[in-house]
């Protein structure tokens, strides 16, 4: 059996997401490693009730399958979007956008980063409390 | 609201699987299909027990997330690995590879394409009944 075949996804560590780049309690695993031949990195995002990553962009862009509870994803200039399970959203590269729970739902979804050699991610401000009220308007 | 919003992934059509690259009934939905601006394409494939892809490869790689029952993965010269919900794959460009469900269990997994404009797939021949068995053992 191949080493992968010993290392079940399942037990990746879920670290605690960066105070730098999000508000409030999230966790991300990584289901899919940097350094892996497909040059895409995959990460599982669970974000606590309120919490939200800053607006940020991806340099090769991003793609959200959400597995769990129900969440925002907002574009800069645009409304937000309320996400459920089974919602996918392709982020095109360089789009400044943010994601996260509401402010009463837990929120999970993959993270997909193609070309992640290019770059993960470019961060920008936290959103703030107005910002983040309305969305649920 | 973005016209994605009036999209939801879960209204997406579920395709039967092509008798040429499959063995078995087999359904497949675009969650993110070709053409969006990560150049990434995501399906979301389900197996019936016994069903299962030909030998095949992908010029770019493939990255396989497990959702729901239990399947194998096999590289041309390897043993064949069990896998289930939450277990990742990444599958470098140009192995030759199959996968399906087992010969008991139902096996649904997204199916992740980066540079999904260097070519989807490479189809090969069908995985023989005894090639099939041999991975139960």
């Amino acid at each position: 059996m191949s080493e992968q075949a010993n290392n079940p996804t399942a037990l990746a560590e879920a670290k605690r997401a960066s105070a730098e780049n999000f508000t409030g309690v999230a966790f991300a695993t990584l289901a899919v490693p940097p350094g892996n031949p497909t040059d895409c990195v995959v990460g599982n995002v669970t974000f606590e009730p309120g919490a939200r990553n800053n607006w940020h962009s991806h340099p090769a862009g991003q793609i959200l399958i959400v597995t769990n509870g129900a969440g925002y994803y907002q574009e800069k200039g645009q409304p937000a979007r309320l996400l459920r399970p089974g919602d996918a959203v392709s982020i095109a590269p360089g789009v400044v956008h943010w994601h996260g729970a509401t402010a009463t739902t837990l929120f999970t979804h993959y993270a997909i980063n193609p070309n992640a050699s290019q770059g993960i991610a470019d961060w920008d401000e936290p959103v703030t409390d107005e910002e983040y009220q309305a969305a649920h308007a």
